[in-house]
Parts: C-alpha cells; structure tokens; sequence
C-alpha cells in the first residue's frame, strides 16, 4: 500500500438544483477525493484549512472514514471556504453564485515529514501557485503526483498552471476544460498537446460519456456506470479522482493496464457521488456497495 | 451463415458540410447496409427501386461486393429517390434541404421465394408500412428482424410504426429518437418503454458516445471508435446496423453475448463510414482494415 497525501478544500457548499436546494452542507475538493480514497483503505492524509465555524463533527466523520485529518488546520478566527452554486436541467452546465474564500485566501500549505514522504500525491482543484508549493516540499523519489484544476485557473493564472502541470505524472480534466487548456478542437489533439507539457498521463472525464485514458502510445476509453437518477453532480470530479488515486494506492505498478483499471475504478466511484446531495451517498458509501457496482459495470462494458 | 435480407433504399444523396459539397452520389440505406454487410461475406439480398436515371456502375459496385442486387428493381420511366441535406459544425445536427421520394413513392416490394425465406431481415428506414410489408411475406420460423426508423415516421405514421416494432427482435434507433418514440426523458426508461412494444433487444445508437444494448434483463454499453477526423455522419446509423446484422449472419446464435459482439462490430464498422464523404470509405473498406480496426478497439475499451 501507498502513502497517500491529498491536497485541497475542505468546505461548505450550497446547492440548487432544478428540484432541490441544500441549504449549507460539507463540501470541498479534498472531501470528497479523501471519502472516495477512503473506500481503498488508502489511510490518506488530507492537508487543507477550514475556519472556527467549521463543526468538528465534520472532522470527526473524515476521521472515522480513516482518513487522517491532523494536517487540516483549523483558524478559529476565521471562517470556512465557502461556494454557492446552481445547476440546470442539463446537468453539465451550472452557475456560481457566490464564493467566499475566507481562509482559503492566505492558504500555504507546509508539509510535515510524514507528508512529504507521500508515494501518491491527488493536488484537488487549487490556485495552481499553491499546489506547486506542495510539490516543491514533497521528498519522496517515486512518487506519482495526479493533478485535477479547473478553467478558472487556465483564465486567471495559466502561466503558474502550465508550470505545475509541469511537474504533474497525471492530470485529470473535464472534456471542455481539456480544449481550452490545449486550444485544440478534438479531445484526441488536446490531450497530445497536454502530453506534451510534461505529464505522462492524461486522464479526460466526459461525464455521462465516460472517461479516456491517454499517453504517448496507448488510449482508453470507457462509457460511464449508467446513473438512472442524477441528484447532484457536484463532486463527481473529485470523487473520480478520489477512485483513481485510491485504487493506485493499493498497487505497486503504475503501467498502463493498472491506469486503465484506476479509470474504471473512478468511473464507478463517480456514480455513487451524483446519485445524492452533496456527499451523501459518499457518506453512507461501503466497500461492499462498491465492489458489487464494480461487478456490475464489468458485465455491463466487458465483451 | 444466415441468409440476409436487407429492404430499404438505394438512392441518390447530396451532402453538404461546412467544408465540403458532394454533388450528386450515391446513397440510401440499403447501399450503407449492404457495403458494410459485405465485410462479412453475408451474401445478403437487397430489396430496393431505382429509377432509369440511376448508375449501372453503382449497381455493378454492390455485384461485385458479393451482395445479390437481382431485387433492386430498376423502373426506367422514373427517377431516383433524391435526398439533400447539410450539416453544421456539432455533426449531431443536419438540415434536410431537399427530398424526393419519386419512384420510393409507389414502393410495394414484392419477394421472391428465396428472399422470402431469409433468416435475417434488415429493415433499413422506410415508411413502416411498407416494412411491414415485408414481413407478412416472411416464410422463415427462425427469423431475426431488425428494423431501423427515424423520427419522421414517429411523428407521421406512428401508429403504422408501432405495429412494426410489435414484430420487430431487435430496434435500432438512436438516443433522441429513442426518447421521441417512448416519451420518456432517461434512455433507460425509453428502453424499457420500446421493450414493452415487443422487441426482445432494443439498441440505443450514441453517436461519437457509442451505443447501448437493453433487453428485459440484461445491459451492454460501448463507447464509439474514437475517430480522429469526421468527415460526413451520412449512413453512420445504416452502416451501423450493416456491421451488426453483418456479424449475427456468421452466428448461429442470437443469445446476449452475441448481440454485444455484434454492437461492437457495428460500432467499429460506422467509424470508417464518418470517416469519407458519401459511401468512400465503404467502397474501399477491406475485411483486412476492418479487422485491425476490430482488434485495435479491443485494445481501446478493453481492461
């Protein structure tokens, strides 16, 4: 098993959906790639910052998932990330209405000695300048760094984008972010010219239409498990991440075929994540619910 | 191997992309069916009108693909059915410019003992009716009827439509279709919908997102072949279902396993339809390049 560090928010999100509105719940990127990693017995540790309005019971949740939480700092004078968003009947298509970044704005993370000796790496959406950080403080020699990041970031700092991305072994994006970031008009193109600022790997999700898979000479692709009922997309991409980074931790071998099952393992995990509000499902998530979705999928995809 | 019997229409098409302009070339459905049909060595039988204005060439094409035009009846006072459409940049989208059924109009095929006595039926987009037709003229008992529609006959002949699919084993249709047709809003639910009409097997083509395989108890997903450059989605759908019916000729079973086997042939065949203008790709497709395109998608999708 790998060490497994993860770098990212934790936060409080509020959600609109066509049916639905969640009031102020727990969110954040590093919540729910640790929750998905969690179903891997990963023992990953998480680094992030919260505020004083942060409920412990909260932490205490991350913590009975196994996953270790002392590298979340708590400023107790300060108040929690917080993110308000609204989605519509096409469900890949959503609105920010409002975003706090509180603590958030003045986050530098250090890393403590058992961190930066991580084998497995997941930098969640981020300002790019801070996930450099942690890079530059990681020790490890073979470690696998997996990058997730955001269109934001390619408007308003592509410049520190591109140099992490750099530095990345795996970057995992979304279908649109993918052609922005390459400025090509086929995901095919795109990720060539991604492949060619520095990652070995790139990893495309599609949503609904699955994931690919990508290096220099070989290619994946899969559909995606077949949510009858979306609730709430939020967090499909981390729980994705979450999957894929979790699934590598239990696996010495980072060669292609290990990828592609990683993918698959992520695909699935995704699933669970869009079929509640927020990380409810995450929550409640076992690993035997898990392995039969696996199961499934496998009869569903294999011919 | 099964005897094929493809009925549908073997016509004139003039296509226009943001690119290119076709001119006026060959097309119908029962032309993509049979090419791509003929990489299986179906030997199949093609039930179709033309007017006097149409090629010998292209009749002498099919010939020599080893697909039996004997039924393609040719009435020389009258001219060939004639489509015009255009398509924009999202190739999901197309305009029909101009149709002209003229001899399609009066179209009552009639068949002959040995078509008659087909194990396969292709039931290429036609007025359901005369589909329907056809299959009151089916002797065999151990027949296999796929049948292909679009949107125009759901919203001007659907009560003649739903009769047909009532005797249909296999529908193919693809995603908004299959929504129109059932009135549903998810493509699980239309599918379990279109199952209640009477098909054993219904299979939801994606586009660029593969295709999808339901009966009452089990599920199949792929994704498409990842073509790097479309050129022309004309007959991507017939071509699909010419691979499909192509493959299940060469089996003597029609159980699950096969039929996945067989949407993965089908995939993979439509892939080098998009690929050319018109029927380009199809006339010049081998057994050989298709079977490497075959192994290269196992390659692709399979972990």
């Amino acid at each position: 098993m790998k060490k497994t560090l993860i770098v990212g928010t934790v936060a409080f999100d509020e959600i609109e959906t066509p049916k639905e509105s969640s009031g102020k719940i727990l969110g954040g990127a590093a919540t729910y790639i640790g929750l998905s990693s969690a179903i891997f017995e990963s023992q990953a540790s998480i680094i992030s910052v919260v505020g004083g309005d942060f409920d412990q019971k909260y932490l205490d949740l991350l913590d009975s998932k196994g996953l270790n939480t002392n590298s979340i700092e708590v400023i107790s004078k300060g108040k929690t990330f917080y993110w308000k968003g609204k989605y519509h009947k096409d469900w890949n298509k959503r609105d920010t209405l409002n975003t706090q970044l509180n603590v958030l704005a003045d986050f530098s993370p250090i890393l403590n000695e058992q961190n930066s000796s991580a084998e497995i790496i997941v930098l969640g959406n981020l300002h790019p300048a801070v996930q450099s950080k942690v890079l530059n403080q990681i020790s490890s020699e073979s470690k696998c760094v997996i990058l997730d990041t955001m269109n934001f970031w390619m408007d308003n700092s592509l410049e520190e984008l591109i140099k992490v991305i750099g530095k990345a072994n795996i970057i995992i994006i979304n279908d649109e972010e993918a052609l922005q970031l390459s400025r090509k008009n086929t995901l095919f193109n795109a990720a060539d010219e991604i492949l060619k600022m520095g990652p070995e790997h790139v990893v495309i999700k599609k949503g609904e239409h699955g994931a690919m898979l990508f290096n220099k000479n070989e290619f994946f692709t899969t559909p995606a498990y077949p949510v009858k009922k979306v609730k709430d997309p939020t967090g499909a991409g981390d729980t994705f991440a979450g999957g894929f980074a979790g699934f590598l931790s239990q696996n010495n071998d980072l060669d292609f075929d290990t990828l592609k099952l990683a993918v698959v393992h992520g695909t699935v995990m995704a699933s669970f994540c869009v079929e509640g509000f927020g990380t409810s499902q995450m929550e409640e998530l076992t690993k035997e619910a898990f392995q039969n979705r696996l199961k499934e999928f496998k009869k569903y995809t294999r011919y």
